[in-house]
């Protein structure tokens, strides 16, 4: 690892703590609207990460390392810890008195969209601390969005849009389409939170809630300024518009930014949306008619809740519109499976997500036939492209360390003396970055104030692993990544 | 598909059912001395089941199909439906009354060696049935050697040894090899079982428990002649043999082969024992000191019974010394997780087993170097052998299925109204060949007798699935397997 790499990492980060630093003045701000007295710490807290942040770019700018697959992992997991550890400063900070173990959990929690919190009593939290949650899973959205689309991919870890774009989109040149994709991105980020927004009062949220609440829908978060979640508006309207909004959260980024460019929606078209939508599309109904008949609930309620709360684990949100652990468990069932599987590459959502899963399927098909006709070659199949065997690889590789990771982590909750339910819920829905587990503890109805330091920082660590795909944080650990 | 393959498979799968009907006399000969009159079931049953397989092995006889992949795949499938309808026959014809779902869930957890039961009341069930018992777990953990050692490393299913063989021992005619080999299985497996049994009788059993125990035992099975299993036999001496005998047949039967054949023990030097050995020592040391710490057990038992306990799962034996769900959220969360890794491949073993724990960790820290240095050529290595690509893939497929069909066995368990617990562990204890789940139903102080008939016939599937490998049942699900 030579020096200069990891000098321009630090660089970067910096950079990335800075503008973090900035968006700490809008808390900062609320707060002063409102009269809270936290307003000193947000400004307090972004003078003085920026300054640090600035010291550190200044100190490591110029001479720019190439830009290679060391810095780029390099890069992804210091990004992340700065965004976690600098969000989490005006959490320790601020009024509310969280510790230090706390103040990390819920500022990793917010930038990895994960949304699981361990503060309660939402309902009469400060504003700004409340924005502060918003903000950091809004921004971690795009920072993941813009991972996924084009740094993993790079690095030939998770990420699959591009390999599609650069086999049926080869027009224009890299940085001129870097460019207009990147503006694209925030433009159509911006304004599908701002529309979401609008529904949301419009459909009668406080102005203030629905900010907030249309942040964490487009970033797949699931931060709520209420202790019951989603479950604090019981309005058909909106648990509709909010299931909408992070169904389009969870679709690949690169079909509306097509869209949005070119006004083409062939992008459609793509068989990890069919797995999705299809996932979603049975879920659903299964577990609509399962509360229509066993537990004698209408359909219209029952597929409003089911569509809702399956929309929310699928996509990695994480919201709840209900308790659904009273479902029965054929739900619980179901919803406890669904964590484990994401929304679309190229979105926001976490998890093993729907392209694996169709390469998955596509080989375990091919390799059946393989062993009727052990000599023909029968490629994998994405859509009409052929799934390379490196990308093949992979992909088993990610879903063998993550189902391992699972294990390991629930091991390693169970240790610190969570129950059995506690520990293998909580250790899928931190790898999963969806939110609740199962269970009174950390289920839909409890959150993760009771937990003990040890099983948070367990948690934080799960987070991270699977915001950045495991492989890109388990690749620091060899020896010869170190190497020079 | 040729009608003269499926004529050899009938062929082939007649005979075995012959030799099952020949084995019924041994349980007809124990209720005659006993004074049972099932012993008219037995006999019967013998004759009848017999006759029909007779007749069916007459009828298509000659003509035999040269052995295709095909043939093999079709055989594999026929053989357990065979064993299982064949075995269920004098458990539904018995003076104990078991329904016709009950007698083929208790058949089919038998021939798989899964151990798990719908009898409650075995210390007072008559002789014969629980003879039967054993005798079809002994007879069906012959059929997992043979069709692990000879016939899935063929149909490039699972089956690793053969491959280590091939590669370090091609010395022999594959024919005499074969000869050999089978001899000296046979005299292993029954030597193994006599010393387990002897011992078992010394250390306190009576003759009856001594020679059932040690038949299931070597099956790595885990039926057992009372309600509470080895809970019935509170010795450490006799705990300690069971241990050793279930971590001897966890052990590839390659490795006696060759000590019996040619007295050397270098087979041992294989990187799956050791895998295996090493999860038995951590896993057992690790609920050994939580045992003494949280639970105030004194060490020595508490690492007698974490030995028993781990090796029985681990070994997919399924045997319980105690109800080791109380033993606190840590050594329920390892042994459920346990339950999906198994013994050796070439063992009587179910489960993941040892040799693709190998392969992926080899793969994944291969593939965590090919992302820092993508052109680099690094084979995964087992032990000093490179793992073919294909082999590799494979075992990646076998894992994603075995996943896969675990999370749906779960779904479609809680379908039919179990609960969670019971549904997530019944399903993986199932498809695992273990035995016992977690919870108050399955766990090991329950049985699942009071499952309902959709619950035991789907658990059937699993136990059928986990046995043959997955791979070789889903084979016969494309149409392209039954085209001419």
């Amino acid at each position: 690892m030579h020096a200069q790499t990891i000098r321009s990492a630090v660089f970067i980060a910096s950079m990335a703590g800075l503008y973090l630093s900035a968006a700490m003045l809008a808390p900062a701000a609320v707060d002063f609207y409102f009269g809270n007295p936290d307003w000193q710490v947000f400004t307090v807290s972004s003078f003085s990460v920026g300054a640090v942040c600035l010291a550190a770019a200044a100190s490591t700018r110029g001479a720019n390392a190439p830009f290679s697959r060391r810095l780029g992992f390099l890069l992804v997991n210091l990004l992340w810890i700065v965004l976690s550890v600098t969000g989490a400063i005006p959490f320790y900070l601020a009024s509310l008195g969280l510790d230090m173990a706390d103040a990390l959990f819920e500022s990793v929690s917010a930038v990895t969209t994960t949304g699981a919190t361990v503060i309660s009593g939402l309902d009469s939290a400060p504003p700004g601390l409340l924005l502060w949650r918003s903000l950091l899973q809004w921004i971690g959205g795009i920072g993941i969005v813009a991972l996924g689309l084009l740094v993993l991919p790079y690095l030939k870890v998770g990420g699959f849009t591009v390999f599609k774009m650069e086999s049926s989109d080869t027009s224009e040149k890299p940085f001129e389409r870097f460019a207009v994709f990147v503006r694209a991105f925030f433009a159509i980020y911006i304004g599908l939170t701002l529309t979401c927004a609008i529904l949301y009062k419009v459909l009668g949220m406080s102005d203030f809630d629905a900010i907030n609440h249309a942040m964490t829908t487009m970033a797949t978060g699931g931060f709520s300024t209420h202790d019951a979640s989603f479950g604090a508006f019981q309005s058909a309207g909106l648990i509709w518009t909010a299931t909408i909004f992070m169904a389009i959260a969870g679709l690949p980024f690169s079909v509306l930014i097509l869209f949005a460019v070119r006004g083409r929606l062939d992008a459609l078209r793509d068989p990890q949306i069919y797995a999705y939508a299809g996932l979603v599309v049975v879920l659903t109904l299964t577990i609509a008619l399962s509360l229509r008949l066993s537990q004698g609930e209408s359909f219209g309620p029952a597929l409003t809740h089911a569509a809702f709360n399956v929309v929310s684990i699928i996509t990695t949100t994480g919201f709840a519109s209900t308790d659904y652990t009273l479902w029965g468990p054929l739900a619980v069932v179901i919803l406890f499976m669904a964590t484990f599987l994401g929304g679309c590459s190229g979105s926001t959502a976490g998890g093993i997500k729907a392209y694996r899963l169709v390469i998955i399927y596509g080989s375990i098909r091919a390799g059946l036939m393989r062993l009727i006709y052990p000599h023909s070659v029968r490629p994998v199949r994405y859509g009409s492209v052929a799934v390379e065997p490196d990308m093949q690889r992979t992909v088993f590789l990610f879903v063998c360390a993550y189902v391992g990771i699972w294990a390991l982590g629930s091991v390693a909750l169970a240790a610190t003396g969570l129950d059995v339910e506690t520990a293998i819920s909580g250790s899928i829905t931190a790898l999963a970055n969806v939110g609740p587990g199962i269970g009174p503890v950390i289920g839909p109805a409890g959150n993760f104030a009771s937990l003990g330091d040890p099983a948070k920082i367990i948690l934080v660590f799960l987070m991270l692993l699977g915001r950045l795909e495991i492989l890109a944080v388990l690749v620091l650990l060899l020896p010869a990544f170190w190497r020079e």
